[in-house]
């Protein structure tokens, strides 16, 4: 057995053979980095892991250790890999413990038509998370654009909007423009070059005509549909105070401008889950990586000279041993671990931080509705105060017949509380939310109630909620996240996910964690995280948008 | 020959069969009318038209009449259908008037990869041109979103942005609107309620702090890279002064807010041509239309019962005669042709807009380094102040390992300048313009000079523009446009194109004018056009933006 506190090879050799790479090293883009310049152990001498999970983030430090010859094996409990990266499809079972969260019951069995599907996790890939995009070209998983916005989307506001007549982003956004571009330019009473510069920029900003001032602009759209006599011209504008009372700008409308999803976003073509088949089809053929399913982890022990891993598997008790193990386990879940050996500052940063609760709701549609001539949707996202929060038009196979739409994706009381509903409650809510946007929900032979799917992750076995709930303002947190980063048991035991990155809910956090982790076994990096390293931001990601 | 002037069948039964469809005789959608329920002519009373150019507009009323049983002829000048719809392929040779604007010379042989392609004309379909998605779905044409912004898009210009490193978009459009959001809150005193919403309004909008102040944003991108240690945060922003001074907003950046090219926009997969080659199979193998290749038209005598045209084939002078013809020619080469009977108000129409200049370069680049970890580019335009105007990245074919460019796609003096250049002058150029964006250009194994193919439409045999110059501000145009809209001899000859209507350089414009005219025809629709229409706004296009 490989000594795990010197590392093989040695971490100076190492160091020289990774320096130039744009590995977790640099403070580069941050793609994947080339461990192919680090020299493979000697035959025999194969450091072995233990992976305990097959999420995103145990997917990819058993891809970049296995290609370096160490011997993983991946320990999961459920009867698939992929974690949160779940993507349903007709035939497939979802379970929820019960009320008392103990066993898990089943909640639907999805009835999807072949070949549609919906992505009940991450649905989205920025054009930054450079590790994600590198993984699926090394991968040969196709991309496609996810269309975050587009100005088609609606917005509904009870007691705001008229019934069953959201407002269209593009009068919402444009609108809004005008009248705090016409307010700012009414100030603006300089006669110098730079004010009138200024003012010129506020009238091309705001589309504000000579004097100024916002009647409306065609940017909102068209009053009418053009026709050969019918010329594009300005609908009357939202009113500045119809607008800023019903305080649009509380419900996320904002959200496509943070950098988080800004244009332009991928998904793989087929479903999000390609990402982890490809994974796991590449670790088990070519890298000789074990994954075994249905193994629930039951312990954890550093007292020995490797680390010694209990879990439960086709009914019985086992044991298994490795030099090192890369936990991939949510911490919600960890700490019903039996840990042994563990520092008590490890087991105060597992308790520190909990899960988020999130919903999504998941359609079928008979007909495209929402790309007809009236609604003319195609992508994007509807925002609502309504429990149900969002409201996702497919980015994939637009002008067919049929399609999947997000009915619902939420957070904090509004995902606690559907997450106790039963799955008909939660489908009757996710319709009355949806009606609100699009009357076709009405139509039961449009969107059949039995082709609904729910899913509370929250209650979701071995997962216990949507990401870890970092808040930057919790002075436990930050002693919580630093101690995450630092391994136990003199460098055998470590913590991947995006549980333990800066970017929580985000497929980049996780591959980002094992790629620190991966350079952290192989002494490429220090073992012990800086003391000034800040705390991940989860609150922005359901309050701050 | 049926009496053109007393429409086949009656104006009012054809009203009566189209009430309640959403047609051009509807403020609906504007989608194609369903001209299934107007009923066929009698087998051997089919009324005969000759279609004047395989345009996007021709061969729409070819589509159409086709469909009804009309006996359609096109007549096309150029060896290929689809007039400005057209796609560059390797082995394609590009044709332009020499300098005295006569004989067509050879400027280019495209050379460039197999599979590889560049939109050298229309590039992009709005989501709300409903007939161009229409006729796709209908035609079987597959669609894929274009991109037509992404935040990693950049901006230069001279003098403002550092050399060889121009603005990221994000940066430019979220300082803006942070500096411009804290100048509007600094003016709010009130203490009201209203005041308060507005003012945190404001801060949702630009990102402002809790005074009301703008100190930069993750909006515009992060200081550094993300990894385990480094957490988004925002760089210093771009000063306001810096923004106004350079007058950033006269180099159509904020194009991408105007209705016209919102979100979700399209494109054919495989080049725009998809459309044109779908309409033309469509209309020949099933709609019994002819199309004739290589065909002039020389000549149009309305003197006799019907439509005489002259037309130059294979080396010999012709003529052929019908019931209707429908003139998709440009204006500016409709002029030039010996038009017998017409009105004197139709002759001064045709010679009242001229056609827009405009050119496009278009590049073979073998490594997607806009796509690579420094840039991230996906899609999208860059503006500049350089004399090529925009610079299109591809919005297909993601990922893989080469592509092509639009290095160039400019409007008045700027595409007046590049035309009267040598093609290789034009390539040195677009050249000199792109390194100012990417200093990739500099590398010609990247991007191989004698791969770039350029086009000055305005000297394109049979084109000479871009599209109709239509200018509101203009009289005479007033009185043309209002022309072009009603057939000359009693009902005998028309005027399709998106020249006749409020779409200039649309193929949208292209269709909707061929619906109306087929509308027209068949008597659907008056022959005259009301008094009040507007004029078109092809000013906006180049100046506006």
């Amino acid at each position: 057995m490989t000594e795990p506190t010197s590392p093989h090879p040695s971490a100076q050799a190492l160091h020289h053979a990774m320096s130039g790479l744009a590995g977790p090293l640099s403070a580069g883009a941050g793609t994947a980095p080339d461990y192919t310049a680090v020299p493979r152990p000697a035959a025999g001498e194969e450091p072995s892991v233990l992976i305990l999970g097959a999420g995103v983030g145990g997917l990819t430090a058993a891809y970049e250790l296995g290609r370096l010859g160490h011997r993983c094996t991946v320990l999961e409990p459920q009867p698939r890999t992929g974690g949160r990266n779940r993507t349903a499809r007709r035939g497939d079972k979802l379970y929820e413990l019960d009320g008392e969260g103990n066993s898990p019951v089943l909640t639907h069995t999805c009835a999807f038509d072949h070949g549609l599907y919906l992505n009940l996790g991450p649905g989205r890939i920025p054009h930054h998370h450079r590790r994600v995009l590198k993984y699926c070209t090394e991968l040969g998983v196709a991309l496609e654009p996810y269309i975050m916005e587009t100005t088609a989307n609606v917005l509904h506001r009870a007691g705001h909007t008229p019934p069953g007549r959201p407002w269209r982003n593009r009068r919402v956004a444009n609108d809004t423009r005008g009248h705090l571009a016409a307010l700012l330019s009414a100030t603006l009473t300089g006669r110098d070059a730079f004010t009138g510069q200024l003012r010129d920029l506020l009238r091309k900003f705001g589309d504000l005509d000579e004097e100024g001032e916002y009647h409306g602009s065609t940017r909102s759209g068209y009053a009418e549909p053009l026709d050969v006599h019918e010329f594009p011209s300005p609908a009357p504008p939202l009113g500045l105070a119809d607008l800023v009372v019903s305080e649009f700008w509380k419900h996320r409308f904002y959200q496509p401008v943070d950098h988080l999803w800004q244009a332009t976003m991928f998904q793989p073509v087929g479903g999000m889950d390609r990402i982890v088949h490809a994974l796991t089809e590449r670790i088990t053929t070519e890298y000789g990586v074990t994954v075994e399913l249905g193994a629930e982890v039951t312990s954890v022990d550093l007292t020995g000279a490797g680390v010694r891993v209990g879990y439960r598997s086709g009914g019985q008790e086992r044991t298994t041993t490795a030099d090192y193990c890369v936990s991939n386990i949510p911490l919600p879940v960890l700490k019903q671990l039996e840990l042994t050996g563990f520092s008590p500052e490890f087991g105060n940063a597992v308790t520190a931080v909990g899960f988020a609760p999130t919903c999504k709701v998941g359609w079928q549609a008979n007909r495209r509705f929402w790309e007809d001539d009236r609604n003319q949707i195609f992508g994007g996202i509807s925002f609502t105060d309504h429990p149900i929060t969002q409201f996702w038009y497919p980015s994939h196979d637009y002008f067919s017949k049929t399609g999947t739409l997000t009915g619902a994706y939420n957070f904090g009381d509004n995902a606690r509380d559907m997450g106790k509903r039963t799955p008909v409650e939660r489908l009757g809510l996710a319709r009355d939310g949806a009606v609100q946007l699009h009357r076709e929900f009405l139509e039961k032979t449009t969107v059949p109630q039995d082709l609904g799917v729910s899913i509370a992750w929250h209650k979701v076995p071995h997962q216990l909620g949507g990401w870890a709930d970092w808040d930057p303002a919790d002075p436990a947190h930050q002693v919580a996240y630093k101690q995450l980063l630092q391994p136990e048991g003199d460098g055998r035991f470590y913590v991947v996910g995006d549980q333990a990155s800066p970017l929580p809910g985000w497929q980049e956090g996780a591959m980002m964690s094992a790629q620190y982790v991966v350079a952290q076994i192989l002494g490429l990096l220090p073992r012990t995280a800086p003391d000034t390293v800040q705390v991940p931001d989860a609150v922005f990601l359901t309050q701050g948008l």
